[in-house]
Order: structure tokens, then C-alpha cells, then sequence
């Protein structure tokens, strides 16, 4: 029996992109797969609000995080980290392993990075190249305010501005020129609703400025190789093709929608779990919470027994948290095919489960 | 239209293997996902013919030649490469973007590395800490005796023996264990005949101890990490679900149908390509041709014409060759779906394309 799945990735995918996983393959080295993959990287470049170009590989979202590190920096480089949670853990993580000097803001979990502190660690650290971000801090579901890091930014021209939007491009906005950001990374297993295995990365002129100087540019995920096919509408190595088509036609999708239609229609589907969530007496965890990922926190429950129920008696699957939260905390995601009915299914079952464990 | 692809990968696809990539997705990080991921990881170990953990990334078969670099080896560290084309040159282009030095073997193209090569290039190099060689070296066709250099290398216990599969895993005999391979790689779209976007790497324990003292180990591609995961049946990564499922029957039934057996029914294709190819005047390439790619030189037509005409009049993707070979090398494969009534199409076909060549 399938599970509904209102994790924070994979999603529920539309029925008509998904029949697209299952045509036949094409030979990628054409004139049509290069006019289909022109299409592809101009409505990326509308889905990342930029004029730069966007790449994309075969990889997880942690591939492209990767990518973002060692494209761009060399061993002890220092850097700026906004450490709210996993997904900032993964910047510094990645960072370390590679030599680089890591300068971390530590936020409190839940909580999101002001722009003070963003101000006063470039103050303290005058020497950082760079500045890492998350826009949507998936293991809380707290929202960066980009905007504002990239007005103040204006005043440190040489500071490389890079955002992990794994989880917020498309649900969320996101404005790459007008908020100046230089990288932003993200993978199709979230708002693009296809399966995992895809990787994006957006590059600003500034950004392949650094990539020239880097030293630690790897083979595999080499930007100035992926801009040099990109150019010629093209990709330096195989590209997964039954996933290619799957996003030709959901870039087109959210195209015909138009991005803030899109983005309305998901803040409307995110309030509604909001609202069921609350009318059982849980709040939202994040202070600045994020579309599509709704964490809970909870004492009263153990929020592990609650998504072990979820799955195993009502067939939905949600998230648990790792490590120490496991008990505590748990997410709702609604990307993908997820509609106002399955909501309340959710609600519902959610309902069950709680009156359950009151009586266990 | 579809065309029917006769190239090196991706393939014609099997209707019930296309079919699994349109399931729905489930949350991978479950009981449930980790019983099948065992299951695979099993049977990729009959498949690379040992008892070595084989882990898979999302990747194409290029991420998975630069795992085998970089997670091996340190920069300024030598290596010996056995270079008879295009892939062979790509293990020299991934390591010397680390800063390895590499002692080349150069292979005259559409030759096989000899023993006696390898042995003079090990003794002209005494500091060589691993010999990086191809089964198939997919722009000649040409084949590798993995089991000869193998048994050379009995002498020579500290070298690090690695081959890449990506496009002989399957349809040529390879006994990873028996012939003493430490890292063997491969990908999804040849003889797996599932569309790219997955790789895969087997390592030796021996592998295992030159990967902690790598120094160029990357954060996405990490085989300690990986192995982590792998004991638990998962991954570190999300893994790219949708290639998963396709990934796990055909596995399947090339364990039930037997490897032997499934190496003995595209031998049996090859031929007829083979015999087909010699009865319209042409030879085939390689002296010691591989399994499922065939290789064609032609000096009395022009090689990019076949393929165009091929392509454009008769809906068949043939091959072309890279570079200054684009004129007069042209490749068929034939991997993955393909029968004989597909070769018997293709050589009329060809029969026909080269008729139109001569009276142009």
C-alpha cells in the first residue's frame, strides 16, 4: 500500500510527471536533446530569478552543497557559516573537510539568523571570502531572510553570497539578481516535486571569478566545465535522462502557473496544515517558519512514536528529527501533489494518533 | 519518432524496467527501503562477481571515476594509467586536477594493454601506488585482460588495482575477488540498461586503507561514509528513488536469469552484430574487441554521415566518434533491449545508408 508522503522530500509527484519516468530513452548528443535542455536551463533561470546561468548534475542536494564549497574556495580560505541546524552543520562539515577556515553563527535552533549577526561576524572576521547560508533550514523549517543579508552585503562587494535552497526554491521566494546572492544550490526531490537525483547550481559572475582561483574545484562537479556544455546547451557528462524529462515538464508546469500563483497556492496549502496542526493544540516550532516545512514541537508525545503511528496505522508518512530531537520534534512538509483534502486526511489522522498516545 | 539506440548508453530499456520509473516514492530512511537496498547491495556483489562492499551514488559514470581518484589517493602521489582512449585519458585528466603524477601506459588505440607493458611500467616506476586501468575502453572497443594483470599483480601486493566497468560490467566476465581488483566502478546505463543517473563502486579492504589516508577524500562522494551507511543498508544521501526501483528488478533478473547465461546471450548479440557489419565489407575495430560495443573504421565513407543518415532516414542512434575520429570511427552498441530481429533492422539499414554514400 502506498504511503502518502508529507515528508520533506521525496513528494507525492503529479501522475502526469511521473508516466514521464517511463519513456524510453534518447540520445542526449543531439540537436533536439540540446533544444529540450535550452528550454530546461531558461526556465531554471526563471525559477532562480537570475540572469546567470544554472546548471545542473546528476547528484543529490548534498552534491550540490558540495559543489558549492569546492568550486569556489581553496584550503584555508576563511568563510562565514549561518549554523541554525543540520543543513548549516552540512556547510561547516563539507568546509572542514576541505581545510577551510570555518567562522560559524551559531542560531539558536528554531530561531532565524539576524542581520546584526550577520554584520558583526563580517566585522570580526575581515578576511572571510565568503558567506553561507541556508534559505530554508530544513531540521527546524526557519526562513533566512535573503533580502536583507543581500542589502547589507551591498557594503562587502568582495563577499561571495551563497544560499543552500534545497528546500525553498520555488515555494519560497527567492530573487538571486535582486538580492545579489552569487551561488544558490538546490535538488528536484522538493517544491520541483520530481524524483531525487537531480542537482542545480546558479552561478554569478563573481562566482566563477572565485571558481578560477580555487583549488579545490573537483572533476566531477567542475562549474567551469558545466558553463562551458551549458553554453552550448549541453552537460559535460550523461545526464539522467528519464529525470530530465520529468523536469522539462514540471519547469513548464510552474511556468504556465507563473512563480507567485505557485507560490500563493503553497503558502495557502502551508497555512492550512498550520491551522490543523494548532487546532490540536501543537504550534509551529520556527519563529520565521518556512513554506512546506512545518516542524512541531512536543513534549506531551514522544514525536517519534507519533510518526511511527502516522506511518504505520494511517498509511502518511511524515518526518522525524535526528540525533537528540528525535522525541521531540517532528515535520510536516506539503511540497509536491499535495492538496487541501490530503490536509485534512493528515489533520485527521494526526487527531487519531495523539488520542492514541493520551491513552496509551 | 523514437530511435531505436544501438549507441554505448544509454540503452533500450526493458517495458517492465521503464514501467517502475513511474512509481510513486516512498520515504527511503524506513525498514522497509533498507530490505530492499540489502537485496541490492547483494546482488550487486554477484554482479561484480565478490564479497567486497558495492556501494552506488547518484552520479553518471564520470562521478564515479573520480571517487575512484579522489578518495584513494593524495596529490603529488603516483599512479599508473593505462591510456588507449578516451577513458583511459579521463583517469588522466581526474588525476592530475588533484595533483597526482601520472605514469601513462600509452596504448595504441584499438590495442590492448599487454602484460609485458605493465610490468616494464611498474618496474620504470617502483613509487606507483596504484595501476588504473579499463575493461572495456569504450571509444576503441577494445578489452582489457583484467585477470592477466591480475595475476602480475600477485607480485606486487601494495599496488592499488581499480578498473572501470562503467560499460563491461555485466556482459564481460569480471571477477573482482578472484582477480584481486581493490576498486572497480560502473554506472547505470549500459549493461544494467536502467537510464544514467546511478554509479556504482566495489572496494577492497585494501581499498579501504588507502582511503583513510586519502587527503583528497571529497565530502559527496566519500566511500568511508558510504560504507557507514552501507552496513546499515542505506544511504548517505538521499538516493535517487525512482533509479532505485528500476535498479532493484533488473538486478533481479539478471540473478535469475544467471550471469553466465545473460554474458552468453550478448556475446551471441555481438556476434550477429559483428557477422553482420563484415558481410557490408567492414571490420571490426579492436584487436581484441569487448562485448556489446563494436567499434567501425571507415576510410571509404564518412563516419559522421552514417551515423546522421542512420539517425535521420532509419530512426537507428548509432554512434559517433569524439574528435579527430568523428570521420572515420563509428560505434554500435548493443546493450540493454536489443535482439537480433534490432540487428537484422540495423544492418539493412546500414546496408542502405552506405549504398546512398556511394552514389553521393
Amino acid at each position: 500500500m502506498h504511503k502518502k508522503l508529507m515528508i520533506v522530500g521525496p513528494t507525492e509527484i503529479e501522475e502526469e510527471i511521473l508516466a514521464l519516468g517511463s519513456k524510453p530513452q534518447v540520445y542526449m548528443r543531439t540537436p533536439e536533446f540540446s533544444a529540450r535542455l535550452q528550454k530546461i536551463f531558461a526556465n531554471l533561470q526563471y525559477l532562480f530569478q537570475t540572469k546567470n546561468p544554472v546548471v545542473f548534475f546528476a547528484s543529490s542536494g548534498t552534491g550540490t552543497l558540495d559543489a558549492a564549497i569546492n568550486n569556489f574556495l581553496s584550503p584555508t580560505d576563511e568563510i562565514i557559516v549561518v549554523n541554525g541546524g543540520s543543513f548549516g552543520q552540512r556547510w561547516v562539515d563539507i568546509a572542514l573537510r576541505y581545510g577551510i577556515i570555518v567562522h560559524e553563527i551559531k542560531v539558536e535552533f528554531g530561531k532565524s539568523v539576524t542581520i546584526q549577526q550577520i554584520s558583526e561576524a563580517i566585522q570580526k572576521h575581515p578576511n572571510a571570502k565568503a558567506l553561507y547560508t541556508t534559505l530554508d533550514e530544513t531540521s527546524s523549517g526557519a526562513l533566512t531572510d535573503l533580502a536583507a543579508i543581500g542589502t547589507l552585503l551591498k557594503q562587502y562587494p568582495d563577499i561571495l553570497y551563497v544560499s543552500d535552497c534545497v528546500s525553498a526554491l520555488g515555494v519560497e521566494p527567492l530573487k538571486m539578481d535582486e538580492w545579489r546572492l552569487d551561488v544558490v544550490v538546490s535538488a528536484s526531490q522538493k517544491a520541483l516535486a520530481i524524483p531525487p537525483g537531480l542537482g542545480f547550481m546558479a552561478v554569478s559572475p563573481k562566482a566563477v571569478e572565485f571558481a578560477t582561483k580555487s583549488k579545490l574545484r573537483s572533476f566531477y562537479f567542475d562549474i567551469l566545465e558545466h558553463l562551458k556544455d551549458h553554453q552550448r546547451n549541453q552537460t559535460p557528462f550523461t545526464p539522467a535522462v528519464s529525470l530530465v524529462y520529468q523536469l522539462e515538464r514540471r519547469l513548464e508546469k510552474i511556468v504556465n502557473e507563473g512563480l507567485e500563483n505557485f507560490q500563493k497556492r503553497y503558502f495557502a496549502l502551508t497555512e492550512e496544515v498550520r491551522s490543523a496542526i494548532k487546532s490540536l493544540g501543537f504550534e509551529v516550532f520556527a519563529e520565521h517558519p518556512a513554506s512546506c516545512v512545518t516542524a512541531i514541537k512536543t513534549t506531551q508525545y514522544d514525536a517519534a512514536e507519533i510518526v511511527r503511528i502516522m506511518s504505520q496505522k494511517h498509511n502518511i508518512e511524515i518526518a522525524p528529527s535526528g540525533g537528540s530531537l528525535q522525541h521531540t520534534l517532528f515535520r510536516i512538509g506539503n511540497f509536491g501533489n499535495i492538496t487541501s483534502q490530503d490536509i485534512k486526511a493528515m489533520a485527521q489522522a494526526l487527531a487519531q494518533t495523539i488520542e492514541e498516545l493520551k491513552h496509551d
